[in-house]
């Protein structure tokens, strides 16, 4: 799916794409592919992939140390996204598409039938510190 | 050439490309063309599409307003860039290669034979407070 949507990846990106499940074990349902190409203090990077019908669970991305909170822009390379954010009506981005999630936003996303290729640009990625609303989540 | 490596844009995307020739009326030599998907107080994130053997002009990206100045990664998506950033080696990146700039550090950079298309993922964009080596440069 990355090759399909343009996506070059070198032989340790590939080697390191993490296969998020959540800890819930329904990979197929409730799950993504991610690959970081970049993580600083101030700047992240990723792609994520998502097979088709797949959700990644609802989330908020909570301040702490001294930072508001992580700001990610999804834009979408590849099929279709439904993505659901607190405050908002369900968007949908195709590619070329995209949408800027504020900071502690609770938001899911879910891909359509032939699944999704997803830009993520955003500030410092802090996985160990997303709140899930499905408190069984452990990330 | 976009389109090759694999990104899509909206209408108003490609209604909104912004070709820089830096005031030096010499673009096929000196310049590129730059796509902003997203420019937030955080969070920067750009396409840029250099023609063959074109060069974007040395220049730096100075603190200033409480900010560090502006950290980018450049990963290259097609084509080659040869990349030079004071304090380093010329740095080459082939399609799937990156590498962080530090803030306030001179850096230009030059496409290959074929062009390139170069991903920048960085802080926020202040392209009006970048010095160039070159004082005839008029951003």
């Amino acid at each position: 799916m990355l090759a399909t949507a343009g996506v070059v990846l070198t032989p340790i990106e590939r080697e390191s794409i993490e296969i998020a499940d959540f800890g819930l074990g329904r990979f197929e349902e409730l799950g993504l592919a991610v690959v970081v190409y970049v993580n600083t203090e101030r700047v992240c990077a990723k792609e994520l992939v998502l097979f088709p019908g797949q959700t990644c669970p609802e989330h908020r991305h909570p301040p702490g140390d001294g930072d508001p909170g992580k700001e990610e822009t999804f834009r979408c390379r590849s099929g279709i996204v439904r993505l659901h954010v607190a405050g908002h009506d369900e968007i949908t981005l195709r590619p070329g598409e995209q949408f800027t999630i504020e900071p502690d936003t609770l938001h899911w996303f879910q891909a359509g039938p032939d699944g999704a290729v997803i830009s993520e640009f955003s500030t410092r990625s802090r996985d160990e510190s997303d709140v899930f609303s499905d408190s069984r989540i452990v990330r």
